[in-house]
């Protein structure tokens, strides 16, 4: 998903949901936020350490949640955007857990949670005008140890 | 707690960690972070809605994140420091609820969780040098209603 779109059409679309988010959230410039990759399937995030650290100077968790939770926004939105649904997408509930400090420049990654898939929530939200959709992120380290995770639920409203 | 501390004390303590927040964290000063209150079982942390805010013009999840994190973090620091202990205090794991749209400016209020207390913390970080604790945070709207919540599990390790 979404199968329908050529390489560079999804290019396309997630290079303006970058932009998007670095035009419309202080914090995702603060924290300098870019998109990395996004294949339908998955959407990967990437920020530098420096301007993320904590008193300890390693990654702040809360930099991780932001950058987790916009990973999980952000894979929904492109799934909406290419399917042509204008619809503002919340964050309902997440949980996070913080197994390893993260020293370097982080990426997270997020997917759908196990069970969940787009096209239902597509239909759903163009039918009823609101959806529901679970998402799981991790922050690896650069030799593929896990150090964070996020398992979030967001909600679309349609917009009237 | 601490009920030994003069409220100069305190409010010394407290701006002390506003300002090692201000000074440590890049993303805090992106957020314009402020201590607004430590009684010793609560830490008021506020933040101003302009740099915080989303694509739909609310609170950022990221930004509510960081601030109930934050707020959960110094309130442990504050009782560390209270004590006189050195240790680095990493959140291990938290649990989000967004509840209602933030359209304003916000305070997070952190206490600790029912049936935590930060005698037993404090003597178990003094005498084998790692101690865990759980707090709530909230973040409500100026008419009471709670907007969004954080429970948090932290570690402190003493610093050798």
């Amino acid at each position: 998903m979404p199968g329908s779109l050529s390489s560079a059409a999804r290019a396309d679309l997630a290079a303006r949901l970058g932009r998007e988010i670095l035009a419309d959230i202080p914090l995702a410039r603060a924290i300098g936020l870019a998109v990395s990759a996004w294949d339908g399937d998955s959407l990967v995030l990437a920020a530098p350490l420096a301007p993320n650290v904590n008193d300890k100077g390693c990654a702040f968790g809360g930099s991780l949640a932001c950058v987790m939770t916009l990973a999980g926004w952000g894979l929904i939105r492109l799934a909406q955007d290419a399917r042509g649904l204008a619809a503002d997408l919340y964050v309902q509930d997440s949980a996070l857990r913080y197994l390893a400090p993260v020293w370097e420049d982080f990426s997270a990654v997020a997917r759908l949670a196990p069970g969940e898939a787009f096209a239902p929530f597509l239909d759903a939200l163009g039918t009823r005008g609101k959806a529901r959709l679970r998402v799981e992120c991790v922050v690896a380290l650069a030799d593929g140890t896990p150090a964070a995770t996020l398992e979030a639920r967001f909600v679309a409203l349609a917009r009237s």
